[in-house]
C-alpha cells in the first residue's frame, strides 16, 4: 500500500475514520496518513504507520476525515451580496439590485468578498475552487495569500465592466492572471466567457485557442434555463450547446456550468467530446432555473463536477449542502430513490470536480495525492450512529462540522480559527461592505 | 413593548441581532430579551433593558437569536437507524432493511434513540418536536429528561409491533403516555395512526374520539405518494383525504404529515376544514416520493409546518436544511423564483410547525411567549455580511452555526455542550447501537 512507509514525513494525522475516495474508495477505519512536502506519502493502518518519524502528528482519531471538496463553479467575491435580495423574479433581481452593485465594483470589494468566500469555504472543508468573475487577479492574490487552491478565470464579456472597460482590456487581463498564476503551484489559470449569447463568438474563438495552447480549461455558462435556450434560438438559430459545437470549442478541456436546458443528443454529444459539466442544484432550483438531468449526463459518460455558484444565488459556499441537494434533486425529478446514491455526490464533490475543473490529482486521499484534507468532527450527533460514513457525508453533514482544513499540507483551519490571515479583521470590514451595498 | 420592562427576571439576554417571528415580524438589532419563570416577560431594545435585575446575564451580542424551531413530524428513535441503507427502492428499503429492525426494537434502543435525536436537534436550534413512533412513553420520559419539547403519540397499527403485540395493547399506550404527560408541562400528549391504510377505520375513529375529547391532536401519514393514493383507490374506493373525509376526521387538530400526492380540490378542503400539513421536503425528496404542492396549500390557506420526517428517510433532523429545502423545493417545483421567499420558511418552521401541532403558543419571542430560543454565531463567514438575517436562516445558516439553545427558560446547549444529560455516555452507547443493528 506504501512504498515507503515509515520514511519521514511532516505531518503525521491518525483519522478515526478515513475517506479516501482513492481508485477503490476505501473507507478505513483507524487509519494514518503521512503527509510530506504537500504531498500525502503514505495511506495505511495506523497501527503500520503510527512510528513513522513525523514533524508533527495531528490527533484526528474521533474524526472523520476526507479529501478536500472541489468546488467547480463559483464566483467567490459575490459573498458580499449574500441576502442582498432573494426571492426576486430573475431579471428584476438582475437589472435593478446585483447589475447595478456589480457595476460599482472595485478591487477593494472583491478582495474583501473573496477573502470572505475562502474563509467559508476552507470551514466547510472545501480546499479548491474554480473561479470566473471580475478582477480575477485580485481574487488570485488574495487566494494566495490565504493559501487555498483555486483555478481563476478573468470574464470576458462584451460589454464594459469596472475590471475591463473594454473587451482588448480584458483579454491584457487573461495574460496578466495566466503570468501570475505561473509561479505560483497552488493557482491555475482557466479561460472565461460569460456565456455564447454575452461573449461574442470571435471572442469565444480566441479564449478557446489561449486555452488550447497553454492546456488550460475554458468556462462559461450555458444552457442554464430555458429562457437561454429562446435567446440562443432567436439569435443564433441554435441552442446553446450547439452554439458551442459550431465554434468547435466541445473538446476535452471545455467545462460548461449549469447544463440543465440540455437535450439527451445535447448530453451524449457532450460526452462523446469530452465536454465536462459544473452542476449547481442550489443555485439553479433558488433561481428556479430548472432540474439539470445529472442522471442522464453521468450515464452518457459526462464528467459532472459539483459547484455552489455564487453566494448571491445560493445563499452559501457549502459543499456539503450542495451534495446533499444534488443527491435530493436528482432523485426527485427522476422520481427514483436510487438516483445519485451517497457515493455518486461524493464523487462529483471530489474527483469528478477535479476532473472537470483540470486539476485531476485533487480530490482524493492516495500516496502522491496533494495533501488536501478535511475533517469532521465525527463525534456530533448527527454523525452518529456511524453506520456508513460514506451516507453521512452526503446525508447528514452540515458543513459545519469541519473541525480542520489542510491545503498542500498546511492546516489553514483548526477549531474555528483561521492560520493564514486576521479573520477578526475581515469581520471588521463588513461594516464598509454594507455601507457600500448601501450606496448600490 | 414592554408591560413592567425593569420588574426582575431570571435571565437577561442581549441578542446582537433579534429574529422575533413576533406578528410583526420584527427583526431588531442590539436587542434585549428578558426570561423569567420560563417565559418572555420584555423584549426591547438592549438600551431599554439593560438595567433589568437579572440572575444572570447572556452575551449574545455578536449572535443571532431566534426562537427554537418546531420540528413538526418526526420519528426521533429512528436516528439509530441514520445511514443503515440508503438509496434503494422503497420497498426493498423497508422490507430488508428498516421493518426487520424495528422488529427488533426494545426500549433501550428507543431511549439511546430518542437521546441522540433531542442531542441533535438542540445542537442545530430545535426547542419542539411532534414525534410518532413505538415505545413513545420512553420517547416521553428520555425528552422529558433533557428538558426538551416535545408532542407525543403512540403508532397505532393494525399490526402487532414490539412495543403493541395487539391494537388493544396500543390504545392502553396512548392513555398511559397521556396520563404520563399530565404533570408534565414541557410534553403533551397527541394521538397517531400510521396512515389510512395500516391502521383500520374503527381504530381511526376511537383515536379521533380520544383527540376531541382531549383537545389534542391527531395525526398521520397521508397523501405521501402516488402509491399510498392507489393502494387508497383499490382499497377504499377514495384518495387517502377523502378517506379521512369519510370518517369526519377533516377538523381543526388534524395534523396530515406529508400531503404531496393532494389535488387543488382536496387542498381546498383541508383548508376549509381547518387542517394542518405537515411538510417535510427532504424525506419528500429523498424517498422519491414527489414535490408537494405547499405555494397551493399556503394560497389557500392551509397551516402548512416543516418536519424531518425521521433519520433513516432525511437523514439529519435538522430544521435549518429543511428551510432551505422547503423554499429551494418550492421555486423549482413551481419554476418561480418569487415562491417561498425566506420569510415564509421560517414562519413554516417556527409558527406555523407550532400551530399545526398544536401549541400555537410556541414559535415567536414576545412577552408571554415559552422561553424557547436559539442562538446562531453571527461571525460565522457564511453569515456575512449580515444583509439580511431572515434571508441568511433560511439560505445560508446551517445548523451547525447554533452555540446555544435554551428551552423554557434552560440552557440546555452551549457552545458544543450539553448541560441536561451526560453526552460522552451516550456516545459510548453507539457502539451496542451498531452491534445491535449488526444483529438484524
Amino acid at each position: 500500500m506504501n512504498a515507503a512507509p515509515l520514511s519521514p514525513c511532516d505531518t503525521l494525522i491518525r483519522a478515526g475514520t478515513l475517506v479516501t475516495q482513492d481508485g477503490q474508495r476505501r473507507v478505513l477505519t483507524d487509519a494514518g496518513l503521512a503527509v510530506k512536502a504537500g504531498l500525502v506519502t503514505a495511506v495505511g493502518p495506523w497501527a503500520e504507520l503510527a512510528a513513522t518519524p513525523a514533524g508533527r502528528t495531528l490527533d484526528l482519531s474521533a474524526d472523520i476525515v476526507l479529501p478536500g471538496l472541489v468546488n467547480a463553479h463559483t464566483h467567490a467575491p459575490m459573498t458580499v451580496f449574500r441576502g442582498l435580495e432573494d426571492d426576486l423574479p430573475l431579471m428584476e433581481w438582475l437589472t435593478e439590485h446585483i447589475w447595478p452593485a456589480e457595476g460599482r465594483l472595485s478591487e477593494e470589494i472583491v478582495a474583501v468578498g473573496t477573502a470572505l468566500a475562502c474563509a467559508e469555504m476552507l470551514a466547510s472543508g472545501t480546499t479548491a475552487f474554480c473561479d470566473m468573475y471580475l478582477f480575477e487577479r485580485t481574487v488570485a492574490s488574495t487566494a494566495s495569500d490565504i493559501g487555498i487552491r483555486a483555478v481563476l478565470g478573468e470574464g470576458v464579456f462584451d460589454t464594459p465592466t469596472p475590471s475591463t472597460p473594454t473587451q482588448e482590456r480584458a483579454f491584457e487581463k487573461v495574460d496578466e492572471l495566466i503570468a501570475y498564476c505561473a509561479s505560483r503551484p497552488l493557482l491555475r489559470p482557466c479561460l472565461v466567457a460569460h456565456s455564447v449569447y454575452a461573449t461574442n463568438h470571435p471572442a469565444l474563438l480566441r479564449l478557446d485557442r489561449i486555452a488550447r495552447d497553454n492546456g488550460l480549461t475554458l468556462t462559461l455558462h450555458a444552457a442554464e434555463t430555458a429562457t437561454e435556450t429562446a435567446l440562443c434560438l432567436e439569435r443564433f438559430g441554435k441552442r446553446p450547446i450547439a452554439v458551442l459545437e459550431e465554434l468547435d470549442l466541445t473538446h476535452p478541456g471545455l467545462l460548461v456550468a449549469h447544463a440543465v436546458d440540455v437535450t439527451q443528443e445535447e448530453i451524449e454529444l457532450m460526452a462523446a467530446r469530452g465536454v465536462a459539466v459544473a452542476h449547481n442544484p442550489r443555485s439553479n432550483m433558488k433561481l428556479a432555473s430548472g432540474m439539470a438531468p445529472v442522471k442522464a449526463q453521468r450515464a452518457a459518460g459526462v464528467t459532472v463536477g459539483l459547484g455552489t455558484d455564487g453566494a448571491a444565488s445560493n445563499n452559501a459556499l457549502n459543499m456539503f449542502a450542495e451534495m446533499g441537494a444534488a443527491a435530493l434533486l436528482g432523485k426527485v425529478r427522476e422520481m427514483d430513490p436510487t438516483v445519485l446514491p451517497a457515493q455518486a455526490v461524493l464523487d462529483m464533490a471530489t474527483v469528478d470536480s477535479a476532473r472537470a475543473v483540470g486539476w485531476p490529482e485533487l480530490g482524493s486521499l492516495a500516496p502522491g495525492s496533494p495533501a488536501d484534507l478535511t475533517a469532521l468532527r465525527g463525534g456530533l450527533p448527527h454523525l452518529q450512529p456511524l453506520n456508513n460514513p460514506v451516507s453521512h457525508l452526503a446525508y447528514a453533514a452540515n458543513g459545519g462540522d469541519v473541525r480542520l482544513t489542510m491545503v498542500a499540507g498546511s492546516v489553514l483551519y483548526e477549531d474555528g480559527r483561521f492560520t493564514s490571515f486576521d479573520y477578526p479583521a475581515l469581520l471588521r470590514e463588513m461594516n464598509s461592505v454594507r455601507k457600500w451595498l448601501a450606496g448600490a
